[in-house]
């Protein structure tokens, strides 16, 4: 198999549900969701009668050293006998029709496979082939669909990205990132007070060089630096570079003066 | 331009944020991020300096009819141009070093562009290279920084995966469908009423045929079968296909003892 990345690791492989992709036909699309699998850690993958058989070289060349998923693949017949050793089944489906069945956007189906997992049941997603989709007698074998909020005026969706959308999904219902925080690598987010050491600091040179010489709009204009700094959550690092910027600026005045 | 499909619409297109790619190095991958941004309702895309150069034909062969998006693409020779009309600016990268900026998840940051979108302003996010990602110069044009929650044991994620984790995300920001529904179609859920009614006749057959001879147990037995049948949301049509089934498993020993 070409495209092996030695290095590459996929991480630790635990009850994650199982990829079942059915009648796929292309051999790089198998790759490329190989790759997406590893990205959301799904790990399991199974294959329902591939069209063009199974190994392909061409999957492990688009996985991107996803190759351990590639590896272990199981190719099955049947969904009947792809299915038969899980306990909870999702088959997702873009537009199903006399269906009576729960329906669930990926988001939600991500939560229900996450707690299934989280009780020990064994859970798996189908997924139908690139142009056809599922056909009824495969969603049957499901216990619930799911359906992607996406742009009905382009349902074309990708093989790959359907499954990426779900990995992704998967991966997020458990995890802990806040959706906003200020990244400060090696420094930390300016105290008010040391902001305010900082605005003294700039203010009495504004006042120094007579920026501020204008006595009744002197408090508003303060008040709309004080305004500015407040908003971009300043470092510590980045204060003590506009103190060096600000005693810079003034430097050459303060010589000429003092000169 | 060939692999066009006449019957494919994208949608109305909005202000909705601009997707720029930065040096961008295969068409495949172009033409794979314009189906992901149809995909997701985003139609706008700029492109930053691509290695071979543009238009190129393979991209419009990769976009499964999402043409429009590439015919109306922009090209720039930097980042800067790229970005000189916006307002608001993410760019997407995996680990940052030495930068100082909000950092958000896709998600975070789909919700703020919907904000910002919202009122008016023009958003762009910037997406780096296929193998290299973003450079802090191309970063430093942006207002706040993207990092996705992905497994971290394996990063390599495909250039349209990503920009199809953020069109979904832009998606979902603005989506009222519910996590979970049942999707009956043609039919409705049955009442407790038509429930019990079915009930009933299912517990008249059993008594009749002698399978809850056992009178300790029959209470539990009867619970248990309405236990059953409450966990499920039943159908009315169902319903009416239960009744036809018990009438007929029933007719045949009916009919014997009738004559």
């Amino acid at each position: 198999m070409t495209g092996r990345d030695a290095g590459a690791d996929i991480g630790p492989i635990g009850n994650s549900p199982v990829v079942i992709l059915v009648r796929p036909q292309l051999a790089d699309n198998i790759g490329s969701v190989a790759r997406c699998m590893a990205n959301g850690g799904l790990f399991h993958l199974r294959l329902v009668a591939p069209r063009d058989g199974w190994p392909q070289e061409r999957a492990w060349r688009m996985a991107s050293g996803a190759d351990r998923i590639l590896d272990e693949a199981q190719v099955f017949e049947t969904v009947a006998e792809a299915v038969a050793d899980l306990h909870h089944v999702a088959a997702t489906c873009p537009r199903p029709r006399h269906i009576i069945k729960p329906i669930l956007t990926a988001r939600g189906a991500a939560a229900e496979l996450r707690a299934a997992t989280a009780t020990g049941l064994r859970s798996g997603i189908l997924f139908g082939p690139e142009r056809a989709g599922l056909e009824n007698d495969d969603m049957a074998h499901a216990d619930m669909l799911v359906r992607y909020p996406l742009n009905p005026a382009f349902m074309s969706l990708n093989l790959a990205q359907a499954v990426m959308v779900m990995a992704y999904e998967w991966w997020m219902a458990d995890e802990p990132s806040s959706p906003r925080e200020l990244m400060t690598n090696e420094t930390r987010v300016a105290t008010k007070g040391e902001l305010e050491n900082f605005l003294g600091h700039l203010v009495r040179e504004l006042d120094d060089c007579g920026f501020l010489r204008n006595e009744p709009k002197r408090p508003g204009m303060v008040r709309n630096v004080r305004h500015l700094f407040q908003r971009g959550e300043v470092t510590e690092q980045e204060l003590r570079t506009l103190h060096g910027m600000i005693t810079e600026l003034a430097r050459g005045r303060n010589a000429k003066r003092g000169g």
